[in-house]
């Protein structure tokens, strides 16, 4: 049976969950590709860091580089993260010295996955990272073989463990955003510095990559991104009076020929099935044609849904054959337009924290008709014990834009107490 | 860029969508899989039956079996349907003379997949039938590869859309098994025909292609099987007050080391993810290690559906690398133990329809106690106007086989009306 010899780059707690992994189960997934995962040589930042296993001596690289350079060398596995610095160096010049590249690193492919991927076909290797989008769900496979069929209009879904973690457990656990957010960090659901998944700009990174590979474009940057700092209880319960769960919800859409891409926490049907969607899960739902619907759940996150994914890409290059890294020639990649949301269309839930004042409700409802955007549904709910209330509106759909606009124009008023929020509704 | 040449047997509704299919999109085929799919050949029964598109003349096989001979062929995509006669010498002659074969035919391969797959792997070429299981699901390639690095411990689901149309809509509609059937033919959900979609035999040819995939075994025939049939309205009714939708599932798990395939009717929580797919929709739901719970849904059937599916496998072939049909050598395939459900445990719900005598209720309880079966709730409702009653049981946990025991006694008491009721419970 053949060889294909792998150095993996970075022994955290993922890579070395893979690397026991290939140790134990080496046998199985040689007979399924018909050709041996080698692990030959690793490396890491830190080589005496207490680990629970021993790795011979042998294989240890002196630098890192090495893994590019060294001609007993097929396939690097890169598992530093990161956009910049050393992952970055590893995976080019891995690349341009003709090795096979499998990474979980999806800020390096969302910033430099078009470039890594010309390099990659010019050498006729492959270059892989299953594992950069939602862990254990087979998203890109699925997208890239699967589905290869579809011709894709929508991509959507629950694409960070750790936000919908948060706002499930807010929901029913009746507890704020910092309580959640010290709980998930205990329970190691969240990072000690977990900005990335709650900004948005994790999902942000998976959904410019899941884009492009659903529209094969190349990498678009044109991106809305919200995250969910700014959700607290109230607005939870709103939603929930209203019929809805809030969900940090990532989109990628062609709507007469233009792409939206767009991450913000949603306003999303009591009844649909990603409101279901509770704790670390991810969730993708495609609308392609001819195939309809697809849904794909899993794992979203964590060093064996990672290694699953991981393998997989290791086994897609043991069975031999090269592959466009984003399933269609880099010539072939077509450059799209794509749009800024503020044109799109939107059902919305305003909220406003006011002073009881005369003429307040009067002044809102106004500036909202000054806009052209027609009110669904208003409720004002009176402070206890305060001269406060909260308003709380649902509108018809409009253009993003004008909700914008409506939100700066109330935030300017003397009977603003606090920001006003703006979350948007899908009614699907 | 290369090409590989393509018989299309078969040209119902699911052959013409693939030939209209892969005409409209040879190019982006092409450029995704570096391989151009170059239909040369189309033969079916009835040359002359009227199609809304036109075939050139030259393209069409003399006789079907040309396919398996002529040098200009490299894949046979069969679509004739069944397990013997045309599809088995077509598809067992392709292989023999070293063409790839595509087939959407889950009864060949489940019966004869194991043969197939050996020839297939003595000549190198490749057999896939993705479009045999789940449609448009891309379930088989997801096992094979986006999960390849997982020990799969249970696979289930919702395989059959018309079942679970039928059941879905007894439970929304408030209508009877036979209206609901008669409709759901009307709609094409149904075949004329559709027996095979009832009594539960479609899901068994599924589960066992499944089952031997997930579990690297030979297919094998130890499976249960129920269909949905004896369902009525009441047990809907019944079920929907414990907390519970019927649903037609299929199973395949490893509890110690031993295999169950079974598939039946099963009450299932209200909560569930199952419970909530309505409609004509397939759901599989996986548990492997290290990956965890996935779950992927999507079009069951139809020629779009089944198109995604065909497509997905013509294009790994034209990717080029050979795999082994069943993602495991047949030399390295087990022969696992598959057991019989008898002695597996389950919660149940039973019905018994009975005249209001004297006693029968003491009767009843005492032949559950001496089978050892623990009665966890017994709801009995006297029928409006009539001396009869039904008795509903809700057992704890027990061996199948007593359960069995239990309505063969009780149905030859003279105080049943009917024959009695055994649904199966999963808690999960």
């Amino acid at each position: 049976m053949k060889n294909l010899n792998i150095a993996i780059v970075g022994l955290g707690n993922i890579g070395s969950y893979l690397y026991r992994y290939l140790e134990k189960n080496k046998k199985i997934i040689s007979e399924k590709n018909n050709c041996v995962p080698n692990v030959l040589y690793v490396s890491a930042k830190n080589k005496k860091r207490k680990r629970a296993f021993s790795i011979n001596k042998k294989k240890w690289l002196k630098n890192y580089l090495d893994a590019t350079k060294r001609n007993d060398i097929d396939l690097v596995v890169e598992l530093i993260g990161g956009s910049e610095g050393a992952a970055k160096k590893l995976v080019f010049n891995a690349l341009k010295n003709k090795k096979h590249v499998v990474t979980a690193n999806k800020a390096l492919i969302a910033k430099y996955g078009d470039q890594l991927a010309k390099i990659a076909e010019k050498n006729k290797v492959n270059l892989e990272f299953e594992a950069s989008v939602c862990g254990g769900v087979p998203i890109i496979r699925s997208i890239k073989e699967g589905l290869i069929a579809n011709k894709i209009k929508k991509i959507y879904g629950i694409f960070n463990g750790t936000s919908n973690y948060i706002l499930s457990s807010m929901d029913k656990e009746d507890k704020n955003f910092f309580d959640v957010l010290n709980n998930a960090k205990k329970l190691g659901y969240a990072e000690a510095n977990p900005s990335a998944d709650l900004n948005g700009d994790d999902v942000s990174a998976k959904l410019k990559i899941l884009s492009s590979l659903c529209f094969n474009s190349f990498l678009n940057n044109n991106i809305h991104v919200e995250g969910i700092a700014n959700i607290d209880k109230d607005d939870i319960d709103n939603a929930n009076k209203l019929g809805y769960k809030i969900k940090l919800l990532g989109y990628a859409e062609v709507i007469n020929n233009k792409i939206y891409q767009r991450v913000h926490p949603t306003l999303i049907k009591k009844s649909s099935y990603v409101a279901s969607i509770d704790g670390v899960l991810n969730a993708v739902i495609i609308d392609g044609s001819p195939v309809g619907q697809s849904v794909i759940q899993g794992e979203g996150a964590g060093p064996a849904a990672t290694t699953s994914a991981l393998v997989s890409d290791i086994s897609s290059i043991l069975r031999g054959n090269i592959k466009f890294p984003f399933s269609i020639s880099s010539k072939d990649r077509k450059k799209l337009k794509f749009k800024n949301i503020s044109e799109r269309f939107f059902s919305a839930y305003l909220r406003f924290e006011v002073a009881d004042k005369y003429g307040v409700l009067s002044n809102i409802t106004n500036v909202f008709s000054k806009n052209r955007v027609s009110i669904k549904r208003l409720i004002q709910n009176p402070k206890k014990n305060k001269d406060k209330s909260t308003i709380v509106i649902v509108t018809h759909s409009s253009k993003d834009k004008s909700y914008n606009k409506i939100v700066k124009e109330i935030d300017k008023k003397n009977y603003i107490i606090k920001k006003s929020k703006l979350i948007r509704i899908d009614d699907n």
